[in-house]
């Protein structure tokens, strides 16, 4: 039975990192009996100008930190020369935001794309926040990352049959002429007719297990459809029908 | 002698369509004796619910109803079977913002990345705006559009040297926990660090002829170079050494 918690974000604004989430992930990882996570820190490009090296490991670091007041360990794919293997004998897989594009063309690269897919469709439990939401549905076409690298392809894992949009958010800030989130959502919908789009916003999740999908957290979804005028459902609403 | 009008965005809001760059294009137009322009319209995919074709018409028909104003007539490649020899006919190229993916895809799609290159390097005038300025860069790697659909390839024209990042914007809207801009280009310099970015705010624009650049419009430039702190530009100011 799959299970997944698809987390829009890790953290709000000001607060700690992984604050809001944390009682999800908690309640998600006590149900389904995990003691350790394998992390995957490949979207964390940036948290060191020392390079990818050093930047994975701080990333690993912070994670395990958290994971940590959970009383669940952390090991992450960058530490070992075999990820495919580190994978294979996962109790549960975390993927970390930060930017998608990287995410995936080392996803890809790594061949942990389709390890990964098989694992979670084997039942061993998925957590993913923003980049790591977004690798779990069939592609990265509804990202707002900078595409700061080409990956091998735009297809990801398709653990769910719809995309997500993570950090969606209803306004332009101030001034700004580019396009709101919803008309880029609008663009995509344009050339990719037969799919759902889930604008989740920041401080909510989707929680699945199986054939069931519910929304939780605090915030509204917004879904978008062809042709069709957006529809709200709120926290707590069953979303299974999204699943099929 | 390459002649580049490189444009952030095309309207600011409350204003008419190609509202405060109008003044630039007509200097521009006049200066370099432009009677007629080749249009592309490939990034606008959204400007009607009836398919792409007539979303291109009609943003032909809105770029049209601006350049007749400034007494330059318009056609579209979007109206021949033949893009290729259109381009290769024209007096000056203009691309249009919108989708930045979708620019890309049906540029590569069409050949026309190739000839207008070839073009451009040859004296053919060419204006672009947000998207458009984009493709004039060597990849789409700063573009901040969603990836709608996947391009043969990132790499686009490489008329300058330098990558743009339209409608740079400095904060994030209010409540948002995404990446700024700011951070969105870092994490492009931590994987692509020997190429600069220009952060290009709205209603600025930049002016090639030959070896010389100069930033125009009414809002500084930003500069970012791996390792080093970002640098502002007035307007005005020679910004030749960026085409180095």
């Amino acid at each position: 039975m799959k299970k997944l918690l698809l987390i829009s974000n890790s953290t709000m604004a000001g607060e700690e990192y992984l604050g809001w989430p944390r009682q999800y992930i908690k309640e998600f990882s006590d149900k389904n009996n995990i003691k350790k996570i394998t992390f995957v820190p490949y979207a964390g490009v940036n948290l060191s100008s020392e390079g990818l090296d050093v930047s994975f490991k701080l990333y690993t670091e912070k994670v395990s930190g958290v994971f940590k007041t959970l009383g669940v360990d952390v090991e992450s794919v960058h530490e070992t020369k075999d990820p495919v293997k580190m994978v294979n004998d996962a109790q549960a897989i975390v993927v970390g935001g930060g930017n998608t594009f990287h995410l995936a063309a080392k996803l890809h690269e790594t061949k942990l794309m389709q390890t990964i897919r098989e694992k979670v469709l084997q039942g061993i439990p998925y957590i993913g926040w923003s980049a790591g939401s977004n690798v779990a549905c069939p592609s990265l076409k509804t990202t707002n990352d900078m595409p700061i690298i080409e990956p091998e392809s735009f297809d990801t894992m398709g653990l769910v049959p719809f995309q997500i949009n993570p950090h969606y958010l209803d306004a332009n800030p101030e001034g700004h002429g580019g396009e709101t989130r919803q008309q880029r959502i609008e663009e995509f919908l344009a050339i990719n007719r037969e799919i759902k789009v889930l604008g989740l916003r920041e401080a909510s999740l989707l929680e699945i297990e199986g054939d069931k999908m519910f929304l939780k957290g605090s915030r509204k979804l917004r879904l978008f459809e062809h042709g069709k005028e957006p529809v709200e459902y709120d926290p707590g609403t069953d979303l299974s029908f999204l699943l099929k």
